[in-house]
């Protein structure tokens, strides 16, 4: 194998990389480059338009925080919406909590094909269960059409570029607010804080101007470039720091204590979530 | 420049890069080598045997959960030892706070002759300081012979292979907690929890061993390989986890949330710093 390591391109200067046993499929749909690479420190990984999006040994940590964190913040989540998220990890996750039905979208049914083939135990069956649906198509058109409120929508998204641009735009968010019941929660994967600080900026800006409750909170996924990782929730009335039931059973990442501790940013970082977060702080780590 | 990327050696098939503008200064000491990069991302860094100590833009991040965790969670540091931390910003981190003495035992003359020249920003006059006193020499032998108590120990060492391979014996503990008074605190920077978790399994168990209350917190340093990264706590009586007074002004990372935040491990991290920790949780990171 002629290129041994994977890497996305460096940002400012800041680069990680990931020693390959191989490159076990490619294909390219009319909205991305997909691969499925065999990883040495992370198992198979999902990668689109070279960028990685998931993998068998830390999915965990990336599905846990997005999806549990809301879903225990919500009083009573019944009706939740999964955007992106073709590999099927988020919609296990949904899942593991009481819902009634849970519907993706998810645009691009290559990405469904290759993570059926390649990365079963990301979904494991979820698509199977009686309460899922699966829609192949545009999130943001579903958005629009939608006539049954949702209690959680998660958006679980390639980085706002390419055909996920859209969905951080203050447009997305002003139908995911319109989608949502009275008390319901928005979560969306909003990048690394460190190497996509625009982005995060831009999300969090948007997200506190559609929403009474915005804020950002903190993980760490470690195929993921830079490590540290931010989600951003947009609420209607519930305090999303507070989770107010137990955790499913079997969680690897999520603890009661952590969903608190998640939202402690540090100093530097504390202007993310609030629309006041000025890029100049972490200009070092953007070259 | 023949090579213009910097890494350590890749751990379990996981490398993370840095790009450099040029290589300063390098020198060789009965210890170990010793350079200072310009780097891209973070600003003049300082490398011991290839693994990188601390970097101008990002020694906050490090610095201030090192020090003011263990410091604020302490109700009157007065004494304080600094072990290694030859570039100074530890101790300058410290004399932030209203103590009566401090000491830095650090092994290495010519690290602190390379940082006092080419990262001077780092001690930034620390050393200067009437209430500061810089021993070379080695700090095993220092707290052998220490007849005075000290109120806080900080290890800020290099990983513990080479000069740094005894600062995580029990041997080293029973000594740092035989020089500490009734209700003093020991805090060690203790590596990577995904790429030296063996080190932190090791370091975290011996501390058990020997202090009452142990405990491993976490936070970033986006220069560390993995970015993610660990300190562990031994303390005589004190619980670590809550701050006893505000914070010095200025702080960029640290924060009294974020101070107990710090404490809240991801479960699959959760044993680390109860001595209970297995390393097959994170096999995966480690190939």
């Amino acid at each position: 194998m002629a290129d041994r390591w994977f890497g996305e391109p460096a940002r400012g200067g800041f680069e990680q990389r990931i020693e390959l046993r191989g490159r076990l499929w490619a294909g390219q749909s009319a909205y991305q480059r997909v691969e499925i690479l065999d990883t040495v420190p992370f198992g198979r990984a999902l990668v689109l338009d070279g960028a990685i999006q998931t993998t068998e040994a830390d999915e965990f940590c990336y599905h846990e925080l997005l999806v549990h964190v809301p879903m225990l913040a919500h009083p009573r989540p019944r009706r939740v919406l999964v955007i992106g998220g073709g590999d099927g990890g988020c919609l296990r996750h949904v899942l593991l909590h009481d819902v009634e039905r849970a519907i993706q979208v998810e645009i691009d049914e290559l990405v469904l094909r290759a993570c059926r083939e390649w990365l079963p135990t990301l979904a494991d069956g979820a698509f199977a269960d009686v309460r899922a649906s699966l829609v192949v198509g545009d999130g943001v058109a579903f958005l629009r059409d939608a006539d049954e409120p949702f209690d959680v929508i998660l958006v679980d998204s390639t980085d706002p570029v390419g055909p996920a641009a859209e969905l951080i735009s203050e447009a997305f968010f002003q139908l995911a607010a319109a989608a949502l019941s009275a008390n319901g929660i928005l979560a969306i994967q909003s990048g690394s804080p460190l190497l996509m600080a625009d982005e995060l900026r831009l999300a969090a800006a948007r997200i506190g101007s559609v929403f009474p409750i915005a804020a950002t909170y903190l993980g760490h996924v470690p195929a993921y470039p830079g490590v540290l990782w931010s989600y951003t929730i947009g609420s209607k009335q519930v305090d999303p720091r507070e989770p107010r039931r137990p955790a499913p059973p079997g969680t690897r990442y999520y603890t009661a204590e952590l969903h608190r501790a998640a939202f402690a940013l540090p100093a530097y970082l504390q202007a993310l979530g609030s629309g006041r977060f000025d890029p100049a702080v972490v200009a070092p780590l953007r070259g």
